[in-house]
């Protein structure tokens, strides 16, 4: 990623994708955006996104397909949505962002072996397609617990082995990119790192996909500014969490933005996932922010269950018992059907 | 309302409705709670809240039926939940608060009695079961459309005859209560008179049913005690509105707070309504802010509804086409019924 | 005051006051805007604004001393800084706005004819200017103590008498503006009727000082946009107060917007002073938090003292003692001399 | 650091300091706490902390010098102010956190040598103690400037030399720590690494100051959590920095939180300085903030100052021309004074 790249870029409004093959011709056969190649949802009929150059967009305006060349600098070019396109980013059997909507459960963190095989199975027999759980957690105070951390790194691909649920994982440190990238299929950008820079540009340069969760002071745009980061260095696979804002309110711990999730939908292209469970705080109202999220169009949820809460070491009060999560899931299959998606079936 | 009642309480816990009997013969004939009548929903089986009294916490202990009797200061004992009970209130053929879901969509503001009954008919043609439109219109500037005012008051009766629509409309002054009383359905209490202490207090003694909006700025507790003052009069027809909040995030006007409407439905047995269109700002997030709020819980919508929303002299940004409201019906009638709830048929 | 009056008006720049003169003899004798005569401080050489004409706008431009003429259509026009003056207030011997920092102190709500005396001499010997004590509090539940309302009345021009201090004290209601006119100094808007327009436009009808505090989920702009009203109705002497915003911090009761005295200084002609108590929501906060104000601009502070903070009925919290109150002055005498300002004598 | 130590330990209050000789004979020799050595500031009269330990605790209660064994678990015990002291943190020839006022002043970012030098010396003569100037930016989109990075590192020794001013530049990742820390005086950590744990506990492991600002949107506690991380791995010099919270008041950037300014200093012993800068987004609020934040007890300010504001690569809308610079410190100046405290004279 060359960081400096003015971002002014040729527009080309086009109805139909041979113009790509003139533009080969002419010296841009590489169809390059910000120095690296074009994401392959670029290469289709539509919106064109070039490297600023006259004689290019000389030679488009030219092309009897192209309805309009415009000379642009939008501010986050490969997060905002140009194209009428969903991207979906592959997780085991499905694709986030398509029609089904994805449930990825599990603890807060990792705390044994035979503690997260059970979970995790009791977790895919109720629907979640993926587990969560940290090993590495940052948390407020160095004194709290901060995950089984290089200890635990070793469990993650026995659990994934045993359940044979993919996992997503936390990752808080450019050092450790490379390490979790191995034993996990999701790496998830806490809050508190949503603009750590060196850790999005270390994300941005391994293709492993990225969960990366909106900071709870920041906007939604600075949230897209982060995903460009990852965008830019080559990263296509990016899917966003909305785990509520900090406001005045605080009858939960944080406020839920739904809008933010529907906002996000409009503007982006990138799949959207809600975390019910940290803007909560408390069990009882994970279920309606669950409902909420997903009737703003939500592609899935982040939520923590875990099968004895109170003995939990970190998060406890506001994880999902077993029973709490199969209401969950009673819940929002009917309400999927109704918004024109569904819920994948558990796996046998 | 005697404002200065201690308020602490008896607080008996009963299987049958016949320990009121037995309280009746001591001296609680009446079964009064902070110098007013017990609403009918305490003289039922469950939880009897009374003015505190020694004698009569002796006697309820004493009595086979009573299970426990407890002292109690509850903050805001008429507007929380201490029953599992929900109230409902009559707006002309639904109870808001039961299984339908109540649609009141209109203008912000009436502009003229034509304008307002051909739009009357088409949103009730959609399935709107009142009308909502302000005929006062507090403003932030005094140079700004300030509604109709007085000369207003006349056309209410008339678009309500003429449309056969129950009607909302807001009242900003006590001096105007028994006036709108008597012309309006529903009396609504704008964000900006949420704590308008004597306004609250002349709507306590009308039986005309009130809409309590939130203010931007407060808490959901503080809403309860807004609740709290018209309930405390006499007057049990409450619904509770929320309307967004106030955040850092500008990409709405206000931050839709879905927790809030879920929490109410746990705390509180009033209706509780969802105004998408003041949170939103834009036209394109009432739809999603909507359907997050019937999520969450909500017993129904306040929606800003123009047939040419460029040409209103208030609020015009963030009003629905007739065409969205049709979009939003149709999304809202299957998500209903996957909520185990249902919205009412359009009235021939 | 006529609210839907369009508010485009001639704006002349001119480097004589003569200019005036000609006006006047053009009919615009009485030199209007608005809808009501010009205040004072419009009536000096500098910016002119009057109601849109034509043929003013046409026979201004004509005049010698007249550099230009804009048609301009400000948002708030009486409550904006257009010309470089700061309008002072009278109260006691002091011009609020002046070089005189105003400390007006008291409890928060007036419990008794002797303890009000008795405090209100005892903050006039430190220092206090004006005695703060409201007859009519609006608190968030109707079963909390709501001051002595009517019965309180009385009281006020009794205690003034025997302390000869001026009396601020809060009006809640328009039905009550006439009769606390009578008995106060001036009459204080609490931040919960910021936006209660049938007040704003009671007290716009009425000679008597207001003081205006910004609602804790207000703009600085919108609390511009209430003092516009009481200005518009013909009502020149406002004084606006900050006391804190909602925020997610919670160290402390609200966060004093210390940026917003200084925009309102910077934008607005009227004085403006802080209450630090409010915002504090404690007793040590409250010197910093008067400091801080008083570094950003602030003309005064608005300070709840009592002498047995623990007994008082309400706000007993944040109450300065009166050593604390000492404090507080032997501080901020110094601090005034250094922003170039002065504390007042305490009178005799 | 061991992160995982149970934090509850013994508390002693102890009138002589001659208790920690006993200690010391009692295999508590080390004085620890937390697994690291005390800092010096616990070894003094006053309390001490140390592991939980039954028999240390029983000999402690034993001496005649002890009035008091307490077992405690406080959620912060290094950051938090048990003792009545506060810790200084030495910046060239000024201790800060004593009675001189600190203000660190210079650019964003460093653009050339030769604009840093001019600069530096400019603020130097106006009376700055240190210079600011970043080399690494991190910026919300990736396609903004983003400091001159690694090419960067080799000026800040040169820029030292030339104006024999001490630097403060930010760091934002854990590999660059060591390098920065043999250039620069004091690592800033900027609002959006608050959280970022790697890069805390690296910095914990060097004994180079840091510059901890808060995050936008955190609280008070958290920004102590994230100190706590920096002093538990052994490095005590530590400076905090309140930069402006995230509320939904718009007229500056962020709302500069002066009453959390006073809240660290009364429940903190570290520096805490002042960033107006950042808070304002403008120009002509820098003055009245920074003065705002020094009246509520910061030690000194953090101010953008660029001598061609307009040409700055990054946050050129809010520095301080070299003038308003002078205004500030000439404003400053007898603020200070009057406050108990003084202003540096200019190094010749």
């Amino acid at each position: 990623m060359s960081q400096n790249t003015p971002h002014k870029m040729v527009v080309a409004s086009t109805d139909d994708a041979a113009v790509l093959a003139v533009l080969a011709d002419h010296g841009q056969s590489g169809a390059r955006a910000h120095g690296r190649p074009l994401p392959h949802w670029i290469l289709r009929p539509g919106l064109v996104l070039l490297d600023d150059d006259d004689d290019v967009a000389a030679l488009l305006a030219a092309q009897p397909m192209v309805t309009a060349v415009h000379r642009h600098a939008p501010a986050l070019p490969l997060a905002r949505k140009f194209l009428r396109h969903h991207t979906t980013v592959k997780l085991g059997d499905i694709d986030v962002g398509g029609d089904a909507i994805a449930v990825i459960a599990g603890p807060c963190a990792i705390e044994s072996f035979d503690d997260a095989v059970t979970l995790g199975r009791a977790v895919q027999g109720i629907g979640a397609v993926a587990m969560r759980g940290g090993v590495f957690k940052p948390r407020t105070s160095p004194w709290s617990f901060q995950g089984l951390e290089h200890s635990g790194l070793e469990l993650l691909p026995r659990i994934r082995r045993e359940t044979r649920l993919p996992i997503v994982t936390e990752v808080t440190s450019p050092e450790d990119v490379d390490a979790l990238a191995e034993v996990a299929d999701v790496l998830q950008v806490g809050a508190r790192n949503m603009q750590n820079v060196p850790l999005l540009k270390a994300l941005s340069r391994r293709r492993r996909p990225v969960l990366l969760k909106r900071a709870f002071g920041a906007t939604v745009e600075e949230l897209l500014g982060s995903a460009e980061y990852i965008l830019a260095g080559g990263n296509d696979d990016v899917i966003l969490c909305e785990r509520g804002i900090r406001t005045f309110e605080r009858h939960t711990r944080f406020t839920l933005d739904v809008a933010g999730v529907a906002w996000l939908k409009q503007h982006c292209h990138l799949p959207v996932l809600v975390d019910p469970s940290h803007a909560a705080g408390t069990p009882e109202m994970v279920i309606p922010l669950a409902l909420a999220g997903l009737a703003a169009g939500a592609d899935g949820l982040l939520v923590e269950v875990h099968d004895h809460p109170d003995d939990a070491k970190s998060d406890g009060d506001q994880a999902l018992t077993l029973d709490n999560f199969k209401a969950l899931m009673a819940a929002a299959g009917p309400l999927a059907e109704a918004l024109g998606r569904r819920l994948p079936s558990p796996r046998a």
